[in-house]
């Protein structure tokens, strides 16, 4: 079974090495970091960089750049001044369901820190999205989203002040804004439309989110409707593409 | 209308410039461009980079910084030695549909080239998957994926040889594989799950696919049961995170 790609079939062919061509040297640190890597549990420490450069002969700015992009794809994170190998990635269904049931299915506990709710005249673009008069006030509501107190994402919800008047007065911005239009308000979900990208952080979005400025992450942007088929919310949804993928099943409709 | 968001609602909130704290200098040119890209159309030529330093008074390499990103989140394309604006990402719908029914959906011309079509005995891990004794022989099917010639991604297709035994002989690698099972073999897709993450495009991937290296992919897991419900195939696509989204409709069940 000498097959180059007897290894998960997930994992790119021939390991991702060009079958001609150069190799550029801190890919070839990389895979050998990779092979380290699967022979430790998660949250073990990886040698120091000094270790490692000289271990893989090569100078300490290359292991560098492997260590910074195994980190970038969620193989590695850093703790303290040391890299340890980081859990895989959570998976989180596409549905209609929340961020919070999503989260709680894999066992984590879904929690969120509020950056800001405003109150504002809603412009042309987002009028057209959400079926609103322009002019008529939205609410923004932006929040950093966690599992188990990491922070992985930045949620902005816009939604006509019009559907939800009390949201300033009796919406607990910890909690899941799924529930509380529907235990307060009577207000389900029918159906949403999605849009997934994968975009880099903004200086912005990284300090919030507390990432490396520049990691990739999966942008979702989302339409939903309630059960009647009324336009209701529109949100963008930013994960950390190192600790997130999504799942969906697809049947003969999808 | 002077609320900072008042563009559109799928842009990062503020612009992505922090509310406190340092903005670095490259993101400040980046956000200049932005708006210079938003005045231009698709394929016009951005100024050289000496000129945008010159106009922004930063050095050249700053200027670079920002168009490195610009390129990489698809707003920008290298053409020659200059750098024209790109047009908008492809929508691909996450359907059971085939990639060439999705591309020709949006008026592009699907296409493929062979990279290696392999028949090799079944790893442990593809096993589990597909249902396949381990050992039994499996096609290792890898294309590069082309709309309007221009090459978009990379997908590796492992199938039991059992269940498209002249696949070497009569398939014809440039086109469309569902269309292949569904004509030749009357096998028609019944389901599928599927798992989409980000990753950073190998040396090998870079080089099939034409993109600069580490450049942000969308990776597409799928495994596909016919319409009897037997597993059939399992599927890796990269797909370039800067020309591609995708897109889904959630409803009840969703």
């Amino acid at each position: 079974m000498d097959y180059p790609n007897d290894q998960h079939p997930g994992a790119p062919v021939k390991a991702g090495i060009p079958e001609h061509g150069r190799i550029p040297k801190y890919y070839a640190v990389k895979a050998q970091l990779v092979a380290l890597i699967d022979e430790l549990d998660e949250a073990e420490a990886l040698p120091a960089e000094r270790d490692l450069a000289l271990r893989f002969e090569v100078a300490r700015e290359t292991v560098r750049q492997a260590l910074r992009e195994l980190v970038l794809e969620g193989r590695l994170r850093r703790l303290g001044r040391g890299t340890v190998v980081a859990g895989p990635k959570l998976e989180q269904p596409l549905a209609l369901a929340s961020y919070t049931e999503g989260v709680r299915r894999q066992g984590r506990r879904p929690g969120r820190t509020l950056i800001s709710l405003d109150r504002f005249p809603c412009p042309a673009a987002l009028a057209a999205e959400i079926e609103v008069g322009r002019g008529e006030p939205v609410w923004h509501l932006e929040r950093v989203l966690l599992a188990d107190d990491e922070r992985v994402g930045l949620e902005s919800t816009y939604v006509a002040v019009d559907r939800v008047p009390d949201l300033e007065r009796d919406f607990d911005p910890d909690s899941s804004f799924y529930a509380y239009l529907h235990d307060r308000l009577g207000i389900s979900f029918g159906a949403a439309d999605e849009r997934i990208e994968t975009v880099l952080a903004t200086p912005r979005e990284a300090l919030l989110i507390g990432t490396p400025p520049a990691l990739p992450m999966l942008l979702i942007h989302r339409i939903s409707r309630d059960a009647d088929g009324r336009r209701l919310e529109r949100v963008r949804t930013l994960f950390r593409g190192d600790r997130f993928s999504f799942t969906t099943h697809l049947g003969q409709q999808g």
